[in-house]
């Protein structure tokens, strides 16, 4: 039976491969530091000793790497993923990169006769360990279909929305309309504040009728409690909206109040609310 | 028995009514257009000549017109529902009337021993007709323990938030933050159809996460189809979008998201929108 | 020879009457506080003990007051301006009041047989001194042209632009412009310091294009020095800057800029500034 | 005598050099297109045949390069002025160029030996005649004092702002405060407009006054006529406003009026306003 690769073994990593491990499928398994490994290897997980040797020993190996800089290094490092490349394997980088590093790889693995899919994923953690992420994928088509039943085993959807560099795009318009959307959550708390109305009333009614959302729920509480621990980083939230911004301006689309909630980011990145989760924007528009 | 009054039978209005008989209470109605009677007088209600007649022959009337001119005007005007209102009589406005109609009718009513609800709602005609409206309410406590159980029949939440005006209030917020929300998922399909990714799609991926909520869902997909027929109309949107940035001007609270959109809706009111629905924004938005 | 009347001997008052005085005209002069009359009666003056009395004997009376309340009891209180309006006196009202309090003056006037001139100023306490504000009039022409000879002592340029509430509306978008400015020099500033660039050196660039003005040049010093004496209160300005905004909202013309200074300036006074100069916006925006 | 190079007879060139020239310094030129040599050197300028004949014959060699790409390559192309450079020998670059262009001209040429000034300028056409330019300026110091007698030739201000890249953050600051005050400009007259007062007489007072520059003269002027010949580009100034905006992400300082007036140049470009005046963003702004 085809073996599966997976690079990448932090929080989101691990219960995602944990995922296919469950399903049954035989997996390869590889990740910095190596301790990181053990529990999957108890699952059944051979481990590799090096990203190469997982591509070059797998039909199909996904990734989930933290940033721009670990993707990019893990393929095109020594004895990195894109030395075992070769005729018709498959890539899927799902890790969150930029349109650039999406393009250097993509023309990387094509360029050793590979095939690469971007798929990045919206959730965090407990979307990963239920195996409900939505997957925003753009690149090759083919490698779609053949990932398909493995990525059903990871997320709940899954969108192929045409070349590489299509996934992120999405990611970022969502995160963007995130961004406003917590932002006027915020301007709505502050307002209910100055005029004397319980925040607890505001967050009731707004859970209670068309508005209704996990987000609203989920994040006023947490407002109400001043309670910010980092599930999605200020700091990467104001970056998403510089750069959905930054988007519009190529496209020329003018964004007046996604350019606003921009400001408000950076106001509370300027106040130190940068590794605090995004919602401590309230705190710039109350401050 | 004590009998209960209702006046004005408009679409809201008829189906609330009609709620309240089917629960079992005697109700007695009026209407300045004596037609919109008929249905529900055929369900036992009683149909008085005059709003005094009704005030003055009930514990306790709601009253559900179209605008603070007709709440004026069925209050104070001749035969009108103060000159029927005596000592402990209960008068609950559930109109969308600005502050100073509500303090009005309120210090009237006082004044002439009786008792007054502000009582507006969140909801259409789809909420009215199934009793599940939001009241929004502030004003006379003991009115509003003693109409609650009715009160119920009409609507699924209740929260009475202080003093007359509190409910106005708590709605203009509501309403603020379903603005910007309506703004930044046009901004977002806008700025999806220049990169020229689907519609269809951020619709999906929007409602498959945290964000997911009935209005992205319902008006998501009108816009898709261009149609915009005024549930909500638009005017009236960047009516409650201006009067709650003035709410902010008034408390010193910066509401940069929602002046921003406010100037949206503006832009849409001067390219002839102003009577579509409030998802018409889209339109100016990529105009 | 035709005495003229002039009620309102504050800052501005004081300096403009006296530039009457000075070209020769023979002037009655009113005051709330007698002890402001003594230098203009030293000077000449008539002094009167009561408005009616200066509208009685004098063809045209000016007005110079406070704020619109003040302009409001000066007509209409006991022995106000309004009774001794009688067949063909002008009045002419140089206070800056708003639209509403404008009209009802004009009404009374002219319901009496008067003619009413509105005419707020441009300019502050030294250009009152050197006769060189700029009026900006709407109401009766007959008026405007029989005043202008005494006008001109007062200011440099005088603009007629037709019925009365027009002068405010200029005034109101020449303020909003002016806010718009300020805030911009602020932001600039606010950049320039955070990338290390001299705030001298910013200024002085502006100050030797085609961006150069007297604000810029006056205020940048001032912020510069952290000095914020008010010339012009900043609640003043945002107050003008919110009824710019809502007369956008009354003619359907977006004004994004404007939107999102009016609520830099809000900020401002939630952080306590109101009572300093406008120029204070800018530690908002450094906040 | 030394002779001093120019690299670079566009309008602005031409202009500059000839006052290099008449001031009697000795001068050699180059142009890519020779026949634009033509005039220069019938007033005793030497022509050379390549950028680099012209930094290898002269102490200092200026260059005023139409853009980005230009300036790259008229320093780093074969023959180009990079292998003129010798020890102590200075480049003034006065064309305007990114951060990333300059302090790459800027290592190449120290890393030569020689030195390095970046002086963009402020003002066009008619400064660059009649030596009023304003140069912004960074990188060598003694370079500067060297070439300040022939930069005063040309310019009639002349700042040292520090290391290299602080003349271009100047000048985009400055860009920015421009943007928004023709922004500010815009709403004022649009807000007249549908106010019913005449564009003519809002200029005149705001002329009269102190907001009163030479940029509200001549472009609302240009405005009224609906004339719109692209002194500035539109697309370029919407280009320095969004990245003055990202200046400002990167710096954590908020710009509120700067972002929502990038938006509506943004729309600008989006109508198909790009090649006109910056000004023809008056017509976003009313559409």
């Amino acid at each position: 039976m085809e073996r599966y690769g997976f690079l990448g073994l932090g929080i989101m990593g691990t219960a995602m491969a944990r995922n296919l491990l469950k399903a049954g499928y035989p997996v390869t398994i590889w990740n910095r530091s190596k301790d990181k490994c053990a529990e999957l290897a108890g699952m059944g997980a051979e481990v590799a000793g090096s990203p190469s040797q997982v591509t070059a020993s797998c039909g199909i190996t996904f990734a989930m790497l933290a940033d721009p800089a670990a993707a990019h290094a893990v393929c095109f490092g020594p004895q990195g993923a894109l030395e075992g490349i070769g005729e018709g394997r498959g890539y899927v980088d799902m890790s969150t990169v930029d349109a650039a590093t999406s393009r250097e790889i993509a023309q990387a693995v094509t360029g050793k006769g590979g095939r690469y899919l971007e798929a990045p994923v919206s959730g965090s953690k407990k979307p990963a360990e239920d195996g409900t992420l939505i997957f925003l994928t753009g690149g090759d088509r083919s490698l779609f279909d053949q990932a398909l039943p493995l990525l059903q085993k990871m997320g709940k959807k899954h969108l192929f929305l045409g070349d590489a560099g299509r996934g992120a795009q999405m990611k970022l318009i969502v995160n963007m309309v995130m961004g406003v959307m917590m932002n006027t959550l915020c301007e709505g708390l502050a307002l209910a504040g100055k005029a004397g109305l319980a925040a607890e009333d505001l967050l009731d009614v707004l859970d209670s009728g068309a508005l209704a959302n996990p987000m609203f729920k989920l994040k006023g509480s947490q407002i109400t409690q001043s309670s910010y621990p980092p599930a999605f980083p200020l700091k990467h939230m104001q970056k998403d909206m510089r750069l959905a911004v930054a988007l519009g301006d190529e496209l020329d689309q003018p964004l007046h109040a996604a350019a606003a909630a921009n400001e408000n980011f950076k106001k509370a990145k300027a106040l130190g609310f940068s590794d605090e989760d995004f919602c401590a924007v309230f705190k710039a528009i109350t401050a």
